[in-house]
């Protein structure tokens, strides 16, 4: 291995530097603040879990994003985390179960991909994420939501935040009610995840369904913009089961309480959006800078994930990337005071030192030999040590 | 699966619950400040690197504690980080030299272990730490002992603190004056680390070195107490080579520096204490509670670990298990304010709630037909809202 070598980190995997690991520092306790305010109680799941409960209750897609490990203790199949989602919902169906019949738990950690997601490429995102469980109702969606948005704003990262949110139960029962087998209702969802017209077409052309659920499923694709959806998807939608219907009224419920409660938010409705199909069982949400088609912040309800461990409890809430939002910040000017202090076994200059840095005062002893760079220094001045800016002092 | 496996962690893999976690928080933001107060700028070096950067200069006992990967990206080879000292090395060697001559860095991460260490078990720890790269002196010694002990003071988990010293040079020294081999070194090096003297005795018996040396490496291993073990190494290693006077005159000078610095500070020093020796280069401390065994903070010198990454630069530091460190801490009573407030789309109940939260309150809502335990509830009266302690409210 070279020297050049021995300094690269692999692709997609990053680190924060002084000036961008301050700025995490930062966020993180706005933000575990913020949603402590919230009653949102901090849980610390660890870095590796039996695989086995790591992919319990989730897509697929999570096994393939998962680095795999033999515990040499146990000889079992260990993972390390790609989502934190899991294990807070394996600690609110077992670990808190009894605490409260309504949990609310935040959590933030390292998360690691075996292959980049998102547009910037990274493999080692920093997961913050809020959950509530044990509330099935619409009300828990709207908190869920709300907080997001709140909590986005709160960080100073995002000036303006677009939302996008839908309701797999709309594909879900239409699919259901045209008889669509695993395999149709899998390409069929493919296709509407492309938005590609022509595809959904030529496969509803293939399928023996009715003309009604034809018909239905064509037009999904096009249900998607602003209010105005919804009272249009009541409309088409008007012979779908009343699974559907059920999704279209809680989504006019979370509508008129989000309007309502964030004056001013964008809110863009996508009945066709079907992001964490396999995983989610109500309404998805998602939050976007307006001019990016990257989510900053995404989640939505997933009712079923506590069963495999003993407690099939609903659950709502999101998660986002901590580290792509504090190094979207703009950048401090990071000219912190630091002040500079001469090494000696003085105890009266150590006394000093010790009360400049209770204060809140960045205080750095120069050792003998070498100078490090402040912008003032302790000068000794009729016999006390005061701190003089560098460039201005006298001599004491 | 069944039920119970799936909520079962794997051995020595432990997770925080909402006080433990809230615990950690609170620690974690205090030693961090007061890290930074001394001049220690944060990095976040990644959970996971190519194995060769992590093994780079260090000990092989890392190799065993480090789980590995295989990145399909690259095809090579990654590690999970079992210790970040070697990170922040490569970063303070690459990414940071041009910065300033001296470099103070700290790190807060988890890290993971193949197999448990130290007595907790535990093969998840957080490691906090903080290192200075490009001092050669004992001043850079002083100040991460110094730094340690008053880290570990501040944060309230441990009352007294019993501080061990030792220098590496002093063995090495000896020796390499006794010609030992590296498989003599190497055994006599695990006699004396089990303070095996008929062990030792019979190893030196075997050995073809001169009388000196044998009376020198016998007497090492007495060399174990309070300060006025210092002139009594001078006068028993008087016939060592310059190195060994110059260690101990190196552990003098720390003595007595700490001494004024820390009133009150029991050191012990130990010359064949040798934690780290394929590792460190100097000065090897430990920090101790009086009634334990276990170091809940270490350090040394370590001069050479830059190397590998093109800046052969001094180097000192510590680390310590901040999840061990915080849970040691009383369990707070835990029985925070909580405010209940009743669902409704009222925008002025929304705009108390919201002045509640900023005030640092903790605000929950109580989702309809459900009941979440709190402490306070919001109340109506004469048309404005009002905390009450639950148990004291009337009618609005």
């Amino acid at each position: 291995m070279t020297i050049k070598e021995s300094w690269l980190l692999p692709e997609g995997i990053d680190e924060l530097m002084p000036q961008e690991a301050t700025q995490l520092e930062n966020m993180h306790r706005i933000l575990v603040d913020f949603m402590r305010g919230w009653g949102y109680q901090l849980v610390v799941p660890p870095l590796v879990e039996y695989l086995d409960s790591l992919l319990t209750g989730t897509a697929k897609s999570l096994d393939i994003q998962t680095f795999k490990l033999t515990d040499q203790m146990s000889g079992r199949m260990l993972g390390i985390r790609a989502d934190m989602t899991p294990q807070v919902a394996r600690i609110a169906a077992h670990k808190l179960r009894h605490q409260s019949d309504i949990l609310r738990l935040c959590y933030i950690g390292s998360v690691l991909h075996t292959l980049p997601t998102g547009l910037n490429g990274v493999r080692n995102p920093i997961q913050l994420g809020a959950e509530i469980y044990g509330h099935a109702g619409p009300e828990s969606d709207i908190e869920s939501i709300e907080l997001m948005v709140e909590l986005l704003k709160k960080s100073g990262a995002v000036s303006k935040i677009a939302l996008d949110i839908g309701h797999v139960g709309v594909y879900r029962g239409l699919a259901e009610f045209a008889g669509l087998t695993e395999s149709q209702e899998q390409e069929l969802f493919s296709a509407l995840q492309r938005k590609a017209v022509t595809d959904i077409s030529a496969l509803l052309d293939s399928y023996q369904i009715s003309k009604d659920a034809r018909q239905m499923l064509q037009e999904l694709s096009e249900l998607n913009g602003d209010k105005s959806v919804l009272p249009r998807a009541k409309s088409v939608l008007k012979n779908a089961p009343k699974s559907v219907q059920l999704a279209l009224s809680t989504l006019e419920q979370i509508a008129d309480a989000l309007t309502q409660r964030i004056p001013g938010i964008a809110i863009n409705f996508d009945l066709a959006e079907l992001r964490g199909y396999h995983y989610h069982t109500g309404v998805v949400f998602a939050a976007y800078k307006p001019e990016s088609s990257y989510a900053i912040a995404a989640g939505g309800r997933y009712d079923d994930i506590g069963e495999a461990f003993g407690l099939a409890q609903p659950a709502t809430g999101f998660s986002l990337d901590l580290k792509k939002l504090a190094t979207q910040l703009p950048a401090e000017s990071f000219n912190q005071e630091t002040i500079g202090v001469e090494w000696a076994e003085d105890s009266h200059l150590h006394a000093t030192v010790k009360s400049l840095r209770e204060s809140g005062k960045v205080v750095i002893y120069q050792f003998p030999g070498s100078q490090t760079s402040t912008t003032h220094t302790l000068v000794k001045q009729n016999g006390h040590w005061q701190v003089t800016e560098i460039g201005t002092q006298t001599r004491g």
